[in-house]
C-alpha cells in the first residue's frame, strides 16, 4: 500500500525545525531530492529581493530555546519540541519577572495539552508556546529565558520539478515545506507530492507536470513572479496538496472560478468515490496558497482535495497535529482521488460522432435479440456503446458524458478506445 | 369521434404479417396508400445497398409454419398468430427431441398466457414464441418443426408523403411499420399518421409537412441517408409516431438537445393539457427512431408524444398489446395533443411591439373605468391585450409569452390576431 | 426624522382637488416649487395635440357639486369630499327620480364607510360616489343633483427637475400627481419625490438625476414622449415612487426586463434591509407608470420600491386611504431604502486587481499573527480586505462583491476606498 511509504517519508521529514526560511527547508528538500526525486531543481531567492507587492524577508534559523525555572531546571525545552518558540523569533537571554514571560507565551486553555502554533514573521519579536497544563506550572517569581536564533541576509529556497508530458500544457500541484513538526499540516502535502511526482515520472504523459514545494504565502509569490507568464499560459489544471492525511473527513475547496475543468473532474471523482465529502466556499474558506495563485489576476484554475481542512479540526496548528493524527489509510485515499483526476484529465476530450445514426453492431459481433421487452446478456455493454456514442456531440467531454450517464468517468475509457478502433468518433482539436 | 376512424383503420391492417421487409409491409402500405393517402409515394431499396454503417438485408417472407405433436396435431400454429415465428426464422422442417425443441422457443414466465415478439434479424437462426401456458404442455417426446420461409436479394420498402406549405422549412413526422400483430406498439403510430396527413392535407399550412412510414431502424437510416441534406437543412421540428394507442398514461420523450422548438411547444401543451404526464430522458430511456434522427451528427429536434411508452407496459411486444389494449378515446386524446401542437408551431413567431407606452385601448372601444379598485366587466380582455403587449419584446415568441401569462398558447392567437390587426406589433423575420 | 417634513408636505397637499388635467395639478405643482423645488420646470400641453397612440384630452375644471334632497338638503356635498364626483364628470344640474340617481352611483358594499374613488376620462358621462352607508339612507323619491364643472380646449400640466451631475447618465425618478384627495396613493410619491430631489440637490453627484412629477399615464406618456431620446440613451436606473406611505409592509415591482442594475440594487438593499418584503410580477402586477416607461420599445431600467402596493390593499382608492393610513415612521422608512440605493449606484463599479497574489499587508500596517488557529483582534478588517480583493476579478460589481461577501454593499465603501488608495485595485471603466 503506497500510503505507508508516504507515512514513512513524512516521520522521516517529522523532526526538521523548518520556517519560511532556513536550513530545515534546506534539509527537507534535500531528502526529498536525494531518497525520491533526483530532478527537483532547488533554488534559492536573496533577502531583499522584491517580489510583487513583498519583499524576502531576512532567513531565521534557531539553534536552541529554553526557560528554566529558579532552581535552574529547563522547564520548557526547544529540543522537546520545536514548536515551542514563536517562529521568527529573536534572540533573548535574561532574567524577567513571572508577570512579564506572561506576556511572552501563548497557551490554548480549550486545549490543554496542546503546544499551539505561533509565528511572527514581519513583526520583530520573541515568544514561547507551551501547553495550558505547562503553563499552569510556572509559579516561580522570575525565570531565565534563552532563545539562541539568527536572523541574516541569506535567501529563501524553495524547489521545483518539471515532468515533460506530449503537450506543453501543464497540471500544476503546488505544496508547501515551511511548517515545523506537524503532520497534517503541511507534511501530508510534501509526502503526497512526492509520490504522485513518483507515479507520474514513470508514466508517459499528454500533459507536462510541474511540481512546486515552497514555503507558503511568500514561497509562492516567489514562486508564482518568477514562473508568472508559463503559469498563466500554459497551466490547464492545477491543485494544492494540503491536509491530505488523516482518515477523518473529505473536504473540497474549489478554485476561485469554481467552474474550471480541475473543478469539473474533483467534483465527478468526489462525487463518486467520496459521497459524503464536505464542499467549502473559495471566498469564505480559502486559506492555503490558492490564496496568490488563484488571486485574479492570475486565477490559476486550483483546487484543493483534502481530507480534515485546515482550521476545521481541533489539533490545527498544535503539536496535536502529528503522525498519530494521520494514518497511511488516510494518505492512500487522498493519493487514490488525486490519481483518479489525473487520469481523468489525461483521459479527458471532447468526441464527435462520426456518424449518421446508430452503428451497425451485429457485424461487430456487438448485437442483440430483444426477447418480449427483456434484453438478453450481450445487450447491456451493447447499450452502453449506443449511449455514449449518443452523447457525443463534440459539446461535452468525458467527464459530462459520464455525469450524464450516471457513471465514473474512469470506468467509460474502454467504451471510447472501441468507439475510437472503430472510426465510430473523432477527438475534437 | 376521429379516434374511432383511427381504431378501425388499426383494425383492418392488426392481422397483416409485417417485418423489416417483405410483402406485409407492401400490403400495409397499399392500404394506405389506396384509402386513405394517394399522394404517398412507395420506394423499394435492394438488398445489399450500403446505407450509412449498414447494409439492406435480405428480403425475408413467411408463409406458413406449427409445431405438430407425435399424433400430427399443430399445436402451434402461425395461422393463428403470426408472432408464434421467431422474425427473420430460415425454414425448417424436421423431427427434433423434446429437448432440442425447448432451446428453440420463448416464452414469458410471469405473463402466462402473451405470446413474446421475438427476431433474430441480423443472426441466422429459427425458433417459435408461445406462451407460457402453452409451453408447459409439451410433453411428448419429440415434434414436426416446420417453417416455411423464403429469404432472397429482394429489396426494403418504405413511403413518404409531403404536403407543401407555403414555406419550405419542414415540420417532419415519421412512423414505423415493421411489427406484427401488435396494436400500440406499433400500429397506433401508422394509424395516427394517417390521420394527421388527412387533417393537415385539407388545410394551408405555414409549413411543409413530411410523413414517413418506413420500417424502425433500418427503414429510419435508409430514409435518413437519401434524405439527409433536406432533412437537415430544413426540418423545424419533428415528432416520432409510436405507442400512442391506449388511454392510460400520457409520456414525453425529448429531443437528445432537449431545448427545441418541438421540446418547447411539446411541454407546452402536455402541461396544459396532460399535467400528469411522465417525462422520460433521452439518454436513459431513448428507443425508437429518434435513436436515427436525433443521433449527433443528424441532430433533428424530434420528440415523441405517447400514451404508455414501450417498454413501460407488462404487454408491451407479446400478444396482449391487440386490439383491447388500445382504444379510441385514447387516440383521439393523442391525435388532439399533436394537432395543438402542429397548430401552435404554425402560429408560433416573435412579436415585437411598433409603440412607444400602452396603446390608447378607449378609442378602439376596449377602454375601462376602474372602480374601487375593482374592475368592471370589460377589463379583463383589455388587461390581456396590455399583458401580452407588454411581453412584445422580440425575444419571446408565443409559447414563452404564454408561460410567461400562465395561459395556453392557442387562447391567445385571437390577442395577437388583434395586435397585428391594430398594427400593435409586428412580426420579427 | 425626515418622515416628519414629508408627512406634513403631504398633509398640505391633501385637500387640493387634482386631476389628470386643471386647476388642481398646476396648484399642486406651485407649492411645490415655490415652497422646495425652485428648480422645478412646470410645463403645459395643449389639448389636441397628438402623443403616440393618444391625444391630449380636454381640460378640467370642477368647481361645486352636490345632492339635495326633497328637502333641499345637501346630503351629499363636493365639499366634504372631492372624491364625491365622478372625475371628468360633465356638468348637470336636475331633478331625477331615486331609480334614475342609482344608477348614477358607486359605492363598496364591502367597505360601507369608504367612498370610492372613480374616473371616467374617456367616455363623457357624470356620476356621484358614496359610501354605502349613505347611499342606503337615499329614500326619497327624487333628488337634485348638481354638478358645476367645466370642460374646455386648455392643457395638461406636468413639471420635471434636472439635477445635473458629472456624468450625462441619469436616474430617472418618476412620479404622478393626478390624484384627488388621497394619502398613500397617491401623495406619498409626490411627497418622497420632493425631498429626495432636495438630499441631492445638497450633494455633488456622479449621476445626472431626472425627477419627473406629471398625470399618471397620460402625463407619462406625454413626458416619455418628449424626451424619448435622451430616456432612452441616459437612463442608467430608475423609480417609480408610488404607495410609499404607509409602515405595514415592503413591496417590490421588478422591472419588465427583471435584471437590470437598478434590480439588482433594490433587491439587494431590500434582501439586507426588509428580508421579509413581498416581491411581486411585473407582468401580473404592474400598474403604474412602469406600463409606460418599461413598455417593449422603452424598455428602461424602472422598479418600484412600496410599502403597501396599490391594489394590495382594502383602502387603496378610496376615502379611507388617507392622512390616517400614511405616517411619518413608513415615509422614513421608504426614504431610507431610496437613499441607500441611490448610494449604491453612486458607488457602483467594476473593480479590477492590480495585484499578483495577496498584498504584504504587514508593511501597511494591517498584518496579523495567527496563534493555534484563532485569529487575533487584527485580523478580521485585514480579512475582508483580502476577502473583498480576491472578488475584484473586473466581472463583479459592489453589489455582486457584497452578495457574494453576504455583506451590506454601503458597509464595503470603506474597503474599496482603501484598495484604491493603497493602488491595490482600479475602476474598469
Amino acid at each position: 500500500m503506497i500510503g505507508i511509504s508516504i507515512y514513512n517519508l513524512i516521520q522521516e521529514l517529522f523532526p526538521i525545525s523548518r520556517s519560511i526560511t532556513g536550513d530545515g527547508v534546506r534539509k527537507t528538500l534535500s531528502i526529498i531530492k536525494n531518497s525520491h526525486l533526483p530532478g527537483l531543481k532547488v533554488h534559492e531567492i536573496a533577502t531583499g529581493t522584491n517580489v510583487e507587492d513583498w519583499v524576502v524577508p531576512e532567513e531565521w534559523n534557531i539553534f536552541d530555546a529554553y526557560i528554566k525555572d529558579v532552581n535552574n531546571q529547563k522547564i520548557i525545552d526547544f529540543k522537546d519540541s520545536n514548536l515551542h518558540v514563536v517562529g521568527y523569533s529573536e534572540a533573548v537571554d535574561k532574567e524577567i519577572s513571572n508577570s512579564e514571560l506572561q506576556a511572552k507565551l501563548f497557551s490554548l486553555p480549550d486545549l490543554a495539552n496542546a503546544i499551539p502554533y505561533v509565528t511572527s514573521y514581519y513583526q520583530r519579536t520573541w515568544g514561547f508556546c507551551l501547553s495550558q497544563n505547562q503553563r499552569e506550572n510556572l509559579t516561580d517569581d522570575s525565570y531565565h529565558v534563552y532563545i539562541d536564533s539568527k536572523f541574516h541576509k541569506g535567501s529563501l529556497t524553495y524547489a521545483d520539478l518539471i515532468i515533460p508530458g506530449q503537450s506543453e500544457d501543464e497540471i500544476f500541484i503546488s505544496t508547501y515545506i515551511c511548517h515545523p513538526s506537524m503532520a497534517n499540516n503541511e507534511l501530508s502535502g510534501p509526502g503526497l507530492g512526492v509520490y504522485l511526482a513518483k507515479w507520474l515520472g514513470g508514466r508517459s504523459n499528454r500533459y507536462t507536470y510541474r511540481f512546486v514545494f515552497a514555503p507558503e504565502t511568500i514561497g509562492s509569490i516567489v514562486y508564482m513572479s518568477e514562473n508568472l507568464n508559463i503559469l498563466k499560459d500554459n497551466t490547464i489544471a492545477a491543485f494544492n496538496l494540503t491536509c491530505v492525511g488523516d482518515n477523518n473527513n473529505t473536504s473540497f475547496l474549489p478554485s476561485r472560478n469554481g467552474n474550471t475543468v480541475t473543478d469539473k473532474v474533483s467534483k465527478h471523482v468526489l462525487n463518486f468515490k467520496k459521497p459524503n465529502h464536505v464542499t467549502y466556499d473559495f471566498i469564505k474558506d480559502r486559506g492555503s496558497d490558492e490564496r496568490q495563485y488563484c488571486s485574479p489576476a492570475v486565477d490559476l484554475p486550483m483546487v484543493s482535495i483534502m481530507a480534515s481542512k485546515y482550521g476545521e479540526y481541533a489539533e490545527y496548528h498544535t503539536s496535536l497535529d502529528n503522525m498519530d493524527f494521520i494514518s497511511a489509510e488516510g494518505l492512500e485515499s487522498t493519493y487514490q482521488l488525486h490519481i483518479d483526476c489525473i487520469e481523468i484529465l489525461e483521459n479527458n476530450y471532447y468526441y464527435e460522432s462520426n456518424i449518421y445514426g446508430e452503428p451497425f453492431l451485429s457485424k461487430r459481433g456487438k448485437g442483440y435479440m430483444i426477447v418480449g421487452g427483456i434484453e438478453n446478456e450481450s445487450s447491456s455493454s451493447s447499450q452502453l456503446i449506443l449511449d455514449v456514442l449518443s452523447c457525443c456531440d463534440g459539446n461535452k467531454d468525458i467527464v459530462d458524458i459520464a455525469d450524464k450517464l450516471n457513471m465514473y468517468a474512469k470506468d467509460l475509457f474502454g467504451i471510447f478506445d472501441y468507439l475510437l478502433n472503430e472510426d465510430l468518433i473523432k477527438v475534437l482539436s
